[in-house]
C-alpha cells in the first residue's frame, strides 16, 4: 500500500514536515510493508515558505530589511529546489522560483497590539524581500499573501522596487495608506524593467475588490487597528491609488477580484507589476507536482488543527483531496479537532475526504493536546495502516 | 461489507446496546450499502443481564428479595429468549436458561459506603433470584460474579436454597462470612433435588483460591470495608466452610482456582451445587452465538469505554478479537479513551485488534465525553466505514 502524506501544519503544535514525519512513523507501524511518501502542504498563508522549501530541497535566505513600523528586521524567504522550480508552470529549466511571504517582513505578527498603527503600516519590506530574491538570481516570485499589518494598497513594497508615489507639489508621499489619499500621481521612471517584468505569482484565497465595502479598507482594516474614520480615510487612499493607476498605464484594479488582498497589496501587483493570483493551495500542489504524487499512491492521507466547516473552502485537505478525487484516490483528513456535524461532514465528502479521523485519546485540555500532537498522530496513523493492511 | 457492531457497554455513559446503536448509524452514514448486525456484550460483569437479555431477544423479570445487609429490594433477573437459550453448550431444546448477576441483589453498589459491613454481609438475595428464577422455569442458571459486597462463601446463596449452616450446638449461623469461624457442620438434608442438581454456570474472570493470602479474604475483602483483624477472622471463616464443604460431600474448593471469586461465592457454588466456572466474555459469546456471526461478517468493530493495557485480558475487545482472529476476520477497537502505548498496542494486535481508534473530536472534559459518546462514537464510524467503502 502506498500511502501519500500531505498535512498542513497544526497550528500551534507542529509543523507541516513534523506533522507529516509522524504520519508516516505511525503509517509503518501499522503496516511495516507499507511505501510512504511525505508532501508538507501549505495552504498559501503561514508556512508557505517552509513549507515549498522543505518540500522542494530549496534553501532558505534571510535579508536584513523592515517591518511595517520601518523598524530593522532580518525576515526569511527561500528558493524552490530542483524538485519544485521549474517544470509546474511550463517555464523553462532556467526559472528560479523564490519563495516571499509577506506576513514575514510586513505581517501583524511582528507587531505589538499597542504598536499598531494602520494608517502608516507598510509593505515596503517586503519589496526589499524581493528586491534580495532578484538579487540573489530569482526571476520568478512566489509571494504569499496574508497575515500583513498594511493597507497601502502594495504602494510601500513598489516603492523598495522604484517606484514613487508623489502628492500634488511632486513631492514623496509618507509610508502607510493614510497618506494614499493625498497621492497625485505615479512616477515609474527609475524602476528597473527587470522589477516590472518579473513574474509574481500571488497566494491568496481573498477574493475582495481593492475599494468600496467589500474592500481592503472595509472588511479587513478594522482587524489591523483602524477605527471607522481611518477605514474611510484608506478606502478614500485606495480609490486614489486605483485612479493613479489608471492614468499610468490604463490597468483598472478597483473592482478586481482579489485586488482588495493583503491591504489593497493584491490591487498595487496588478496594476504595477506582473502579477497573477492563484488559491494558494493550487498554488503549492501545483509546484510540488502533487498530481504526480496523487497518481503514484494509493491512499493520501492529509490533516490540519482543525477539520471544521472552513476545511472544504480553500484549505489543505480539500485542496489535496479535491485532486486526489479527479484520481479516483481515497483521502483520510486527520485533525487535533474533528468536526462531527453531519453538514460539514456531508461538504468533506465532496471534496474528496472519504473519512475524518481525530487524534485525541480521551479527556484532555488543549495545551495538552498541542504537546501530544505528534505521538497523537502516529498512533491514530498506525491504526488507520494496520486498518488497510487487514482489509486488503 | 457486513459489519458486525459487538461493543461492551461504556461505562458511565451508555449502554452495549445504545453503543451498537450508534455505530450502527454511523456505519450506515458512511457506507449506506454496508449491512449490520449489532451483537452488544457484556464481559460477565455489570450489564450481562441486560446485554444476554437483550441480544437473544429474552425479558427481564424482576423479584422482591433482599439485599447483602437483609434490606428489602426488588432485584432484577433474566430469562435468555429463543436465540440465544439452547444451543450453544449443546443442551436440548428445552433448555431455560435465566441469567442473575450477584450483584443484582448482594452488590456493593446497592450499599452506601457509611453502612457496609464485610462481616455480616450476605449473598442471601442472589439465593433469593435463583429460586425466584427456577420456579418461574429456568431449568439453568448463569450466574455473574462481581461487585458482590460479600465474603460470606456464598453461604447465604447457598440458605436461600435449603442449605443450613450449623454451630457446635445445632444452630444456625447468623448471615454473613463473620460468623463462619463458628460452623460446625453443613446440613443438607431441606434443599431440594433440582436446586443441587440444576446446573450453574459462573461468569467469572477471576482465579484467586478460596483461602490464604490469595484468597478471597485477603484480597478482597478490604474493598468491601474490612481491617485487617476483620480478614483474618473472615478467611479463618472459609477455611472452616473448605472443611465443612470436604466433610459433607468430599469436594475440596479451598485451593480451586475461581473459588475465591465474589467473596468465596465461587467456592460455596463449586463445594454445594453443580457449577461452573467459564470466563466471562468466553461464556457471553458463547451464548450469543458470536462465532456463526463472525463468520457471517467481513469486520468486526467491537469498543469499550476505556482500550487500555487492561484490555487485552479478558475483557469484549480482546474476547470478540480472539473468536474474529481464529476465523481470519479483522476487528476494530473503538474507545472513549484509547491507549498509545506502543507495548499495549502491540498486545492489542496480537489478540487480533488490527486497529484502535478514539472518539474524541478535541480538547473536552470527562463529563462532556460521557454525554457525547454516542454522537463521537457516531462519527467516528462513520469514518471507518467510509474510508473502507473508497478502499474495496
Amino acid at each position: 500500500m502506498r500511502y501519500l502524506l500531505a498535512p498542513d501544519s497544526f497550528k500551534e503544535a507542529a509543523s507541516a514536515h513534523a506533522v507529516a514525519e509522524a504520519m508516516r512513523r505511525g503509517v509503518l507501524a501499522g503496516d511495516p510493508d507499507a511505501e510512504c511518501r511525505i508532501m508538507p502542504l501549505s495552504d498559501g498563508g503561514e508556512g508557505l515558505t517552509a513549507a515549498l522549501v522543505e518540500a522542494t530541497g530549496g534553501e532558505l535566505r534571510s535579508a536584513h530589511v523592515h517591518d511595517a513600523l520601518g523598524r530593522p528586521i532580518t525576515a526569511q524567504y527561500g528558493f524552490l529546489g530542483d524538485d519544485g522550480s521549474a517544470r509546474s508552470c511550463n517555464d523553462g529549466p532556467n526559472t528560479r522560483t523564490a519563495v516571499i511571504e509577506l506576513a514575514a517582513a510586513s505581517g501583524i505578527e511582528r507587531i505589538s497590539p499597542a504598536d499598531r498603527d494602520p494608517l502608516t503600516a507598510s509593505t515596503f519590506g517586503t519589496g526589499e524581500l524581493i528586491r534580495a530574491a532578484v538579487n540573489a538570481g530569482a526571476n520568478r516570485i512566489v509571494l504569499g499573501l496574508g497575515g500583513s499589518a498594511t493597507t497601502d494598497g502594495g504602494t510601500g513594497l513598489a516603492c523598495a522596487l522604484g517606484y514613487r508615489f508623489l502628492d500634488d507639489h511632486d513631492c514623496e508621499l509618507p509610508f502607510g495608506g493614510g497618506a494614499l489619499h493625498c497621492l497625485a500621481r505615479i512616477d515609474s521612471t527609475d524602476i528597473h524593467r527587470e522589477m516590472r517584468d518579473i513574474p509574481i505569482v500571488l497566494a491568496c484565497d481573498v477574493t475582495n475588490p481593492l475599494t468600496g465595502p467589500n474592500g481592503a479598507a472595509a472588511v479587513f482594516a478594522p482587524q489591523k487597528g483602524a477605527n471607522p474614520q481611518q477605514v474611510a480615510l484608506l478606502d478614500a487612499g485606495l480609490r486614489r491609488l486605483a485612479d493613479a493607476i489608471k492614468t499610468l498605464n490604463g490597468r483598472g484594479i478597483a473592482q478586481q477580484p482579489g485586488s482588495g488582498a493583503a491591504g489593497g497589496t493584491g490591487g498595487g501587483m496588478f496594476g504595477l507589476f506582473n502579477a497573477s493570483m492563484r488559491p494558494g493551495i493550487e498554488l503549492v500542489l501545483d509546484l510540488l507536482h502533487a498530481c504526480e504524487a496523487c497518481a503514484w499512491a494509493d491512499i493520501v492521507i492529509t490533516g490540519e488543527g482543525a477539520i471544521d466547516a472552513q476545511t472544504p473552502y480553500g484549505k489543505v485537505p480539500s485542496g489535496i483531496a479535491k485532486m486526489a478525487k479527479s484520481q479516483g484516490k481515497p483521502v483520510i483528513a486527520i485533525g487535533g479537532t474533528v468536526t462531527r456535524n453531519p453538514r460539514t461532514m456531508a461538504d468533506l465528502r465532496k471534496t474528496g475526504i472519504v473519512a475524518t479521523f481525530g487524534i485525541t485519546p480521551g479527556p484532555a485540555t488543549l495545551p495538552q493536546l498541542l504537546a501530544d500532537t505528534e505521538r497523537n498522530m502516529e498512533g491514530t496513523c498506525t491504526a488507520i495502516a494496520g486498518l488497510l493492511r487487514n482489509m486488503a
